[in-house]
């Protein structure tokens, strides 16, 4: 039984909230039973479960599984989590390696910001059948948070994160990029329409999509029409309707 | 120049994160140029204006607009907003008063946690024309968090919180109640062709729709196909797939 959030193996769990300690070691953390058994049938390596002692699922699960378990108290478990009285469990996963770029309609996270929204996405690319790609100033496609508002989105169609921002490369690929713009395009019905695999780029929640993309003459810009008039959707909401669309 | 968090405006003013200080004063807090402008438009009063010494252009609007300003230091600032690195203004406004039920198309917020999810459908509802209904376990509509995920999208239509849980008063308001399912259920697209006035009932994000909401024969019930085969997509995507197919 762990007592200390100290201890040293929690300590470096816990470390893995910053992106750049789960770059170097290539591990995530994952909350809850659910993500556990995605992440599982995912083929992501489960590597060390921390549960509190009350816990009998997830300890009759590890034994079943062979995975590792430690017991924690309920401040280690606090310590661990990112929500609010957290039941676990919290599990360390070794990242599963991209797969390469497969010529299949697509959404792009074009540097998307918010892990929440990043997370949506993915979540909506699993239920509509869309490879997820992220441009490598996109925000970490591997934060727990992420992971959270992807559930479990990950672990049915891995992500292919950190490429070049560049429209070429999808047009090299095969693909169609097609743009959400903010202003008047082609109407997002009409633009998703198309016979080729498309590559939607969701741009940056400020910024959106950046000009020398815009200007691309390979990238067909689109917009969703709004009869409310205030010409603004979530970036998550947008890129749900055109994978509606497809 | 206000240099304390524990200066006797800004306690008020941060006291206003917790909802009972909400219900109680009448009053909320909003971050931000945008909003400002947004919800000055939208009829609320703003009551208080806290802005940074360096930040002109507020200093400026308030003296045109007639608000009461308070410049602060970074660390003031810093207590009072919710962002990291906040640049401000943060504003205390009066809550507007809800207005009536009207009978037009309208997306009900049925017991939803999340304020990023409530927020980005009062978006999504200023966007396409929806009216926006809640019922009283939702959360605060008027929550910081929420009134930043809607990024003016209460001021454009002031949604009307705290009805209770029944579908009958919305059947006796001439409003059909189509609610979103997680199973197999009428097709979404077929389901927002009526031609009387919708309303639209967004379940919670954990629980769905109700067994004595589903069950109630004025119901329909509505699902999106997802070709992809995971069965999940967030309530505010759900929420906003349906609202552009109305």
């Amino acid at each position: 039984m762990i007592t200390s959030p100290r201890n040293k193996r929690v300590a470096a769990a816990r470390r893995l909230r910053r992106p750049r300690v789960r770059r170097d070691t290539g591990r995530s953390l994952i909350e809850g039973p659910f993500l556990l058994e995605e992440a599982m049938s995912g083929g992501a390596e489960i590597l060390e479960v921390f549960a509190l002692e009350s816990d009998m699922e997830t300890a009759i699960r590890c034994e079943e599984a062979g995975w590792s378990l430690s017991l924690v108290t309920s401040d280690v478990m606090d310590a661990l989590a990112s929500s609010v009285s957290p039941r676990g469990p919290i599990a360390v996963i070794s990242i599963p390696v991209s797969p390469s770029l497969q010529i299949r309609d697509s959404v792009v996270l074009w540097d998307i910001a918010d892990p929440g929204n990043a997370g949506t996405i993915i979540r909506t690319a699993g239920a509509f059948g869309f490879q997820v790609i992220a441009t490598r100033d996109t925000v970490d496609l591997w934060s727990p948070k992420v992971i959270r508002s992807a559930v479990g989105g990950h672990f049915r169609a891995l992500p292919i994160p950190g490429i070049e921002p560049d429209p070429q490369l999808l047009l090299d690929a095969g693909l169609v990029p097609l743009a959400a713009a903010a202003g008047s395009a082609t109407n997002v019905h009409d633009a998703m329409r198309q016979e080729s695999p498309v590559a939607l780029l969701i741009g940056n929640e400020a910024r959106g999509i950046p000009n020398y993309v815009a200007e691309n003459p390979g990238v067909t810009m689109f917009s969703v029409p709004m009869p409310g008039g205030s010409e603004s959707l979530n970036a998550a909401v947008a890129a749900g309707i055109a994978m509606y669309l497809r």
